[in-house]
């Protein structure tokens, strides 16, 4: 049994369009779905080789870049500049892993899930519970 | 069709064990491999959700750990704590593909391949010339 663990990598870029002429450089033929993010103030490109399926069995580079300044992207590049921004897991059943994890002392970000751009269910976790490392958690919605 | 396009994600630490523990209760059953790479003076635990299989279709993640103040990733820690190290991207003929990238003007790390700790080949890509990102590449060798 294989389950896909990882969602996606999420990379904050200051340059969205040389971003993507970069990582096609490295993987070739590449399918690039962009589209505007408007709560986050983001614009994102997914990057994957998976050639148009819906679903992503192999993870998906996640490029982010700031719609206007007042954007936690933006506000991010400014801090720490371009990188690694976050990577996203996929669980099973978001709301109850929420629980398990605040009752386990794990600082959240979102106490309760919300729908991601894609329709998922989303959370994300604090760094400091997670060695400096930003999750957000993803459950499929069928 | 889907080809995999991520390897895996590599995240520095500095407690090996309590971050196993951190993303066991995130993932729930979890396979963990772990390992010392000994040229790299690192200790490494490979977390998947594949269940013993040989190749990680899904992307795993690479928790990383100096084993000397002499290591990398131990001045990486100094330097910039905790958190997303770097990622691993699967290419299919990477001496080809460093040739392409360096007359493409990227700055490699290693301009020649070498084996990676699981016997693939394997070659770093300096983060200045992706966006703040420090990538591997890796070829399969079967």
């Amino acid at each position: 049994m294989t389950d896909s663990m990882i969602s996606h990598i999420g990379i904050a870029v200051a340059d969205l369009e040389k971003a993507i002429d970069k990582y096609r450089l490295i993987l070739g033929d590449i399918d690039v779905e962009k589209y505007d993010v408007s709560d986050q103030k983001v614009k994102v490109a997914l990057i994957s080789k998976s050639y148009g399926q819906q679903d992503y069995e192999g993870g998906v580079i996640e490029l982010l870049t700031p719609t206007s300044p007042e954007s936690k992207v933006a506000k991010y590049l400014e801090k720490k500049g371009e990188g690694l921004h976050h990577i996203c897991l996929y669980v099973e059943n978001i709301e109850q892993k929420l629980s398990e994890l605040k009752k386990a002392g794990v600082r959240l970000i979102d106490e309760t899930p919300r729908r991601g751009a894609e329709g998922n269910l989303i959370a994300f976790i604090h760094p400091i519970s997670m060695d400096g490392v930003l999750i957000e958690l993803e459950e499929k919605v069928t």
